[in-house]
């Protein structure tokens, strides 16, 4: 970016003038710089900071960049858009194109819709789950992340005080939620076939959906049981309500495409992610036709938006998923992935760490604390938010770019551009960093 | 679009196959052709369909391709986002620009924050209007619209059956909206200080925010009485309840550049749209730096999500705003909508029809069956939807595309990129359509 001459320190101050923290995203302030990371450019598996220092980039979109930075594809189809003239609120024949793509790659989908967050899908798909079974309670499970918005940033993810107080109070993660809405979240522990049924006995006739991330991506990374999810799909079925699976992370990132697929598990419902729009600002939603043709104009339920699915996103889509259909992609991203597991598996047991990094196709969490797998939200408790802060820091002073999410167990990774050379070179710095703070979490 | 070999009416079922309606939208499906438009190509003022026609648009995104198609600027930011590699999900300064363009802009505005759809403005604005009051409860005006979403989709437009019962049972817009979000909503009819001072006296100790648009360009193009809102300020400030005006429409939209600047009235929050991103997905929302600070990380309200101020969209905001700022631009927006004015009352006048279009800068609403203005919502009933659909299919068979919104009396215009000569032919084809149907609306 030719044109800046600030630190990032100066920029942060002219940002925080006029936007809230000096960002557009709550969570795109990295705590462990104590600001935001301001870029300038960004090319493969790198990403230039304003003062020309230059990051293999481990955050990739939070998962959205699986093609990296500046891939070909997706310049090629921009210069569609360019020459398509953009076509602003138009529907074509890619968006069709696409929907159809996402129908065969998805078990679930029988119908899709686009927009453009991931907060949309849950907040548009919720209404037609409630309109579905005329109920209204949600079944949710600790940990789990499903948006930022009032129907589900509701007993997800409590403090460590709450404690199970949760279970009858959903704790409300955001000021400026009505606490009205609490009573329509059933919150539930992960993995808990029991705690599921209980649920189901209580408030099933309430209740319009059971959601849940298959893979807690977002906390620890915890997998869901294979038999729990088997149980879930049974019992939501027999007692009428909607099983919705949140795939926004889990979509694309292995061969099986979904983790309804992997599990060989189907729900009802399915969002579909984050980096469905190579980068760009897409996500798309879908389900059992019986559910999805309840939207307008085919049924009464209202999903609208000027925005949604809007050509360049659609043709970026198109491109994305044209791309993950080569031989080469899983191959290169399986084999990458298994390079990493590998080497931080080595790292880990070659220093003794107290640590587990669960691997899953490009993306991996950092759970401080323990060396086994966790199977439920508290079991991530052992990991302190502050030594992943000075990990970030450590890592980003070495050259290696991780986000902060308030140093949280969430998730990192990297693209189809990243090469076993970066990977060795992220590994090299993890293995210093580590090794440097080993008896801060020891 | 090369590759399409289909009719529309064959795209049309494929579409329908893989999307609930055939469209990403529920309203993209225009009920006069009974099918979306699906485009091959757009340019200038012209948008092409799939079968090679090629029309004047005067949907031009529902306000938000100001600039028209393909314009220059735009495709300039897309190669800058090319060059720079898209740097998904990170901040740059090309954001911080943009938001102190918008805070200069915007007089409410000492600071911004920029998504992508209008609906998600609203959803996080009022969040924090919530934490900001401590209360819940939303006063709101008959006829106005403010995003597809739990929080304000209740008692905006109820069918005329319906009735005065909506002040007692608000009315849900879509199904699967659970009727106790209704108790939060308060709505009122427009221009009507008294019913606004009774909402007050009754539910200002519950009330966080009086949301409105200053110009009701979803319903009659209804502009509020200058000294109504006024009053709304007063009042507001007297009870502590947030004034909040929705100006996705109406921003940039005019010299003045925000309805708020015309007015003369300041209110303590505002959306940003629709224009904004130049044809692309941006939208924004600002206000004082007391509410606005309430988002985290300064505060305690979330407001966060990956794809919140995409690059790609953020430098097309740039080009957009920089575009407005050209001497040429309002000058040309001006004569072009006086043009345009004079034209369409011409023809209701040598015809005497029923009717009235009201124009407000480049964007007029079509309303049948009276000749003067409207003041509030009920006034509007005179439109009969049928009418509207026909006048539409007249127009698209003779050239032109104006956008169907269930036939209801909602907002058209033309872009910077429309000549006198576009408009003119705009004229002829309405005048020879109105002319022909004129019995319908007598």
């Amino acid at each position: 970016m030719t044109r800046a001459t600030l630190s990032s320190a100066e920029q942060f101050v002219k940002a925080k003038r006029v936007m809230p923290g000096g960002v557009n995203s709550s969570t795109r302030v990295n705590q462990a710089l104590g600001m935001p990371l301001f870029a300038s450019r960004a090319e493969g598996s790198r990403i230039t900071d304003i003062e020309g220092r230059v990051f293999v980039d481990m955050c990739c979109g939070h998962g959205a960049a699986l093609l990296g930075h500046a891939h070909p594809t997706i310049d090629e189809a921009m210069r569609t858009a360019m020459e398509l003239g953009y076509a602003s609120v138009f529907e074509t024949p890619y968006h069709e194109e696409l929907a159809q793509l996402v129908c065969d790659a998805v078990p679930c989908a029988d119908r899709v819709r686009f927009c453009s967050a991931g907060s949309e899908t849950t907040l548009h798909l919720i209404r037609a789950c409630r309109a579905f079974t005329g109920r209204n309670k949600i079944i949710r499970i600790e940990g789990h992340f499903h948006g930022y918005h009032e129907m589900v940033y509701i007993g997800g993810h409590p403090p460590q005080d709450y404690g199970k107080q949760n279970r009858d109070q959903p704790y409300i993660e955001s000021a400026g939620i009505p606490t009205e809405f609490a009573k329509l979240i059933i919150p539930i522990p992960h993995n808990d076939p029991a705690a599921l049924q209980a649920a189901i006995d209580e408030h099933g006739d309430d209740t319009a959906l059971v959601i849940l991330e298959p893979i807690n991506w977002n906390w620890g990374a915890i997998r869901s049981d294979r038999e729990y999810l088997r149980l879930a799909r049974q019992w939501t079925e027999e007692a009428g309500i909607v099983l919705f699976f949140d795939e926004i992370q889990s979509v694309f990132k292995t061969r099986q495409l979904t983790a309804q697929a992997e599990y060989g598990i189907t729900p009802d419902v399915t969002t579909i992610g984050k980096s469905l729009g190579g980068g760009l600002p897409l996500s798309g939603f879908g389900g059992k036709a019986e559910i999805m043709d309840l939207y307008k104009p085919v049924g009464d339920v209202q999903h609208s938006g000027t925005f949604n699915a809007h050509l360049v996103p659609i043709l970026a889509g198109l491109a994305f998923v044209k791309e993950t259909r080569k031989q080469y992609f899983y191959d290169t991203l399986e084999e990458l992935s298994e390079h990493f597991e590998r080497g931080i598996n080595r790292i880990i047991q070659s220093h003794q760490l107290n640590m587990i990094v669960p691997v899953h196709g490009p993306r991996f969490t950092i759970l401080f604390g323990r060396t086994t797998a966790a199977e439920r939200y508290e079991d991530c408790f052992c990991h302190d938010p502050q030594v992943m802060l000075r990990f970030i820091k450590g890592c980003y002073d070495r050259g290696v770019y991780f986000h902060d999410y308030g140093g949280g167990p969430i998730h990192h990774g990297f693209s189809i551009q990243h090469t076993k050379e970066d990977l060795d070179e992220v590994l090299n710095v993890m293995e210093d960093t580590l090794t440097e703070m080993k008896s801060d979490f020891a």
